[in-house]
């Protein structure tokens, strides 16, 4: 235990030395090398990068940036050490040089973030990099680089190994356990933080004190696990999650704005310098959309978004697994330029009917990504018995989350058009049959 | 809306005239009629009465009274009727002196309770009563009948059939459901109250507000129904009331003072007044019965409980529905009786084994009552397409807990035995077969 | 630093391994050594005392127990040492076995209190001890004592010196001060505590994290101190302790119990065995009162707030520093015994003004007690600058409410009379003369 | 009672259909002609200001928007309206016209603020409009007007009137009292917003149910005032409000950068045009400011403060009322501009003294500007004795921070330098003396 305790922002924790506050009335404590990473132009970007994006549009003071979450996933590496520093399998396993990587790598984990990354990354777009790939650059050289060598003596390339590779080592799985997994520190930082934000008290009820005091290692000895005390903590922060997903970032009206900006970026794409287009701030990085668009479809969608007034488009239809399922079935977790081929021609058949021009613009289709979202393979110790079995298999609400509900029932269907469009496209009984004729001739011109 | 709006105590809400506080930070108005009714001698009982008795055993500080739950269940049922007020299908259905009703038998719910009335009422004995009937001999003469004759022009006997009769007409199933249901004020206020005063988050998450403002009647208009708006609180109320079960109702220290509590009350009921026992608050009480168990077998167990120096029984062997099943399921949802006829069986069985006397009240079965918590059949109202679905059609989640979850995952059958045998059992290695053999005995004896 | 950390229960707020929980949702480490004390008879005689007493007449809720406070209490002792081992005077000052005696001090600084100790104490009877000397019965002999020999290996008699007499050298002070002073682990415990149960946000505010993580040791090196940067939170906490005693502890009605309580206890107290009846938890002193008091007047006295109806004595008038202040003077900070004979003569120069009998004890005159409330001398050090101030020097309000408001401010005199007399007295319209004259000639008789 | 609770938006606070969450937990009622007004361009303006500006600084969670704080404001203006609807002066002396335009005023009273306005008003500069008339551009025409004519029936030279002008009559000076003064709905809101975004526990203490429960009018009916029942409320929210200036709004390193912004400002300020930068949100305004800066001396204090890596200059020296006076009295209050001549003569005579050049931009004095914060002139009412007395009266903690505690205490005088001056600069021993040189130098070029 001592070793691992002995570190500086593990001490930190208790000497209180120096601290920087940040909801929820928590303290975070900052080393000088700690302080040296987070005053680079490059970490400093995250100041000015929200964590939620568009969820703004309906949660009006979900305004909190990367840079707080950052602070937060950091300080909560801190405790998960302290406590796992108390399980002898762990401080065999882990050690300070170790344990001061994860310190560094939870600290930094955001740094390839840019604007509204995750509606950019699950359009899958291939001169899209992954941001954690897109971190690298921020990372292996510049001002970062040279305080993880100097002040921490960490190589860089450890840190974008940590982040980005699939571990290889015992040693390696269980430090990504810690920061990617069902009860990871990121998660359990931005599902309290989000909350707190919001408004909202979903995500603020999972007895994190629980969940720490109850961190070991899995049977294998190379991830996290959790001790049967903290079993319910578990649950209630899977379920926390899945209703986050469905009140919050998965809001009917969120969704919207993110099939907007999703149209307008990719019909942008193609002309955009993406690595300089990621490297800017949220204002920033929406003039240069904007420029880009000039008067053509994409401006009008932006304009919507992030002009004067707020103009968002509006769901028209809405499918789920529960509930006209054969539609969601054909239009979920398909290729987005497959959706958005199939949106135009929808747009097409529309402006048939209707007698009068829809521009394909005008037509949006929002659909469950390809990936789903559900991690819950955890295991939980039972000290009694001394064995392991996973969460799944002990909580079936956990299992039911996991095969059905989550992304299922959470991620609908929507199609979303131009409010313009809403009265009279309403006023359309058989949209049903239509939808399934743009689909049918999507697929007839994917397939050929 | 207007004529509910204008009850005095709902008007309470708002005007902020005569108000106490309860935790957490919540004024209740006080009017003066309802102050009548609190300060008769029939309801200050209650402040004598803790809400969850033995559950002080395991959280020291969950000491909270019926009387502070009552002001806080007689507070919803305002809240309630403010938001009910508005739906035009409500309002048309209750009148003023509905909702009066209503708001009387919300105060005065628990005044039939006893203390440690539940674990007494789990055991299902012919001579002790419902506690929901036990309360008529409060409601229908003495001072409280007096104060709902005089000051709210109300028949006690009106009181008591809603409070303990099955409900007739739409009118009676609406006030019903509102009082006891999957979202009841009951509920929605208790397991706000016992997390907070246990000191843990689990029922505090499930966004009471929103809940609230979600309500609405189901689509026979006979009970109450949420908007699809509030599906997901009533999915994390669900949620909550399934953890709350799980780690602290059902906690295992908290059964094993229960199953002691139960052993000495079977053996002492039938020399005990119990119409007058019921009376007391729980000092007294506790008095009583230890008076009554002089120094035979139930001292031993009450000495255990309520002595000066506590002593616990300690879990000797746990079995659940996924784990050892088959003994699980010969002991679970068996009558109390006869659970204590195996139990002494065992005690028998093991005497022998060891070699020395076992005494009969030194091994006690807990396991869960033939009741199922379960009550989830609540309606979710979907506006767009004008339907009304079961909550556990359109939650899996619920469904699962419904069905499997709750009762068979939370609820454990448990062999409890005196600290003094814990050792030399433990080290018994086949207790399976042994269990066995003890339950074949007592089914005999009871099928002869 | 290392040696006070290494104490098993400064571990424990981070190993987390034996925790029990209490609001709000804290986790209070229990070492063997700890549950050991806690589990004797006379520490669990505090489960059953509750902690504000006769605040539960108007703030139902706060029913909490010394038990769940000294918990608190010792808890916040690991904290502030926890902190504390990383200020350099105070590791080379004290040692582990100093910080050891200071853990279990504050767990059982409350094992003396008996129910209603404060009103009781506040008469300054000859008879009655003070709580900390009749805590010595329970710590020199006996199981705690015993545990404290065996598995501390601390003497008792270093306990109660700690907690009942002045301490000598600079270590004693150090750690008296920890435990009794405007920043001790108790205020700072209950502050927070009390307001939770009641309902209010009052002592809920000052920021303890900050407070803590300022804490230092004075000029002398004798006492506790604080760092500039725990000002505010000090200067909270001072306010917050105002607001408490405003709004809770001497609430009007809370005042009128507790002048039924005292004059009750002061008829009967030469009859009482009150060693006997200290030793007593809650229910059971009551019952001794009730059966001391026979059907003499104090029984009506407790009839009034223990009997099955409460019918408490109401203000008939009530006099502070900055209204009447005359009157005010003349009964503040006088002995009780006078203050009952003055409310004796009161009753009699009723009694002939009205024409009809007024009992003695139907008039209570309730007075801010002889010794002030205030303890501020705390001092801030100021790193820049090398020096130490007093907090009331640095801080205006701090000295206000030291000099002026506390006791002012906050205790006023009130008549407090039998309810039947409310109605008769409020239509004198010259009682400001009526009580001079019963003060006049109760000034006379003590003087004679 | 009746009609202004009959207001739709105040309804709104029961009916509960449309709303919007904001924190903590806190759902704001939209009516559609309220939406009319949030929807327009110069509204969501205040989606892109932030409520505090350089605070993030010091608390980088600091980041919510005057969109939020407004949103929070007029829900707070509808609590008040609801509850002093049950006063009978306040309904008897204001309509629901005149509720209406306060409930409108609430909403749009910060509609003239520009980013980091605070700071440059209070500089006092001739060509700076005060933010209250700045509104008035957007109120008197355009989309808002249009909205209030149209949906509200409301006068928009109405709005700027309460909201800018000295009241004029009984009614006007009480909806004026709401919106600013000692309790308004302004203060009540920021002091929790501010300190919840901060994580600070400071101003979310104060008891706004109570403080809101104990409204109705001054003795002369042309004010807000509180009963006796709030005066502890009242007593706590001006504590919290000194206590949000001392620890957050008037942090040392918060005044370091906003003495940077405003000497940048006063640098630039005759070059900029004032009406077309105020218009603009907060990324457009820096980038405007820093075009006009070029590579002069303001460039390289708005870099310091908003360039990709932050470089806050440092307190050299600081100086107060109750620290060498005599410094502090002859700098407190005195004109922006002289501040900076004096500032620049300092610059001259520590070049001097350095042998090496200081600039003139290099050093910044910040000091108390002109006008006190203090505004505690709230009046009490004791029903009881049908008085009225003033809050400072009462209270004599209040009385204390009105008349030294808050401006002399809490605002330091401090000399802020370039960061590579600190340490040469640090190392003279006679500041002092030196500082008082350039006061005099500047008095003499002042008064000359």
């Amino acid at each position: 235990m001592t070793s691992l305790s002995h570190i500086p922002e593990v001490r930190g924790l208790s000497d209180r030395r120096h601290l920087v506050r940040i909801p929820q009335e928590v303290d975070v404590p900052l080393t000088p090398r700690v302080r040296q990473i987070i005053d680079t132009a490059d970490f400093r970007r995250l100041t000015h990068i929200s964590q939620l994006g568009l969820v703004s549009l309906v949660y009006p003071a979900a305004n909190h940036t990367r840079f707080e979450h950052s602070l937060g996933v950091y300080r909560l590496a801190l405790l998960y050490l302290a406590q796992l520093a108390h399980d002898e399998r762990f401080a065999a396993a882990i050690h300070p040089a170790d344990a001061e990587l994860l310190i560094v790598a939870a600290l930094v984990h955001d740094l390839g973030h840019w604007p509204f990354c995750h509606p950019i990354e699950d359009m899958h777009l291939a001169d899209v990099p992954r941001h954690e790939l897109f971190a690298n650059s921020f990372l292996l050289e510049g001002e970062i680089a040279d305080a993880l060598r100097d002040d921490w003596g960490i190589q860089p390339r450890d840190v974008v190994s940590l982040l980005s590779e699939k571990p290889r080592d015992a040693r390696s799985r269980i430090l990504h356990s810690i920061l990617s997994g069902p009860i990871d520190v990121d998660k359990t930082d931005y599902l309290m933080r989000d909350s707190l934000h919001a408004g909202v008290p979903y995500g603020r009820n999972f007895d994190q004190q629980r969940l720490i005091s109850s961190l070991c290692l899995n049977e294998a000895g190379d991830g996290l696990a959790i001790t049967e005390k903290g079993r319910t903590a578990a649950e209630l922060m899977v379920f926390a999650r899945y209703v986050m997903f469905s009140e919050v970032y998965w809001h009917h009206a969120v969704r919207a704005g993110t099939a907007m900006l999703q149209r307008a970026f990719y019909l942008l794409h193609r002309e955009l310098d993406l690595d300089a287009l990621f490297r800017l701030t949220e204002h920033p990085m929406i003039l240069a959309l904007q420029k880009s668009a000039g008067d053509g479809p994409a401006a009008e969608l932006l304009s919507g978004l992030f002009g004067p007034k707020r103009q968002l488009y509006k769901r028209l239809a809405q499918y789920s697994y529960f509930q006209e399922r054969e539609i969601y079935e054909r239009l979920a977790r398909r290729p987005y330029p497959w959706l958005v081929a199939c949106a135009e021609e929808f747009s097409t058949v529309l402006s048939r009917r209707l007698g009068s021009r829809v521009a394909p613009h005008e037509v949006l289709i929002d659909a469950p990504p390809v990936e789903r979202e559900v991690e819950f393979d955890v295991e939980v110790y039972f000290p009694k018995e001394n064995c392991y079995r996973p969460l799944g298999e002990v909580s079936p609400v956990v299992h039911t989350l996991a095969r059905e509900q989550f992304d299922d029932y959470v991620k609908r269907v929507r199609v979303i058009v131009h409010p313009r469009l809403i009265e009279p496209l309403q006023a359309i009984d058989d949209l049903a049959p239509l939808i399934g004729q743009a689909i049918d001739r999507a697929e007839r011109a994917s397939a050929s």
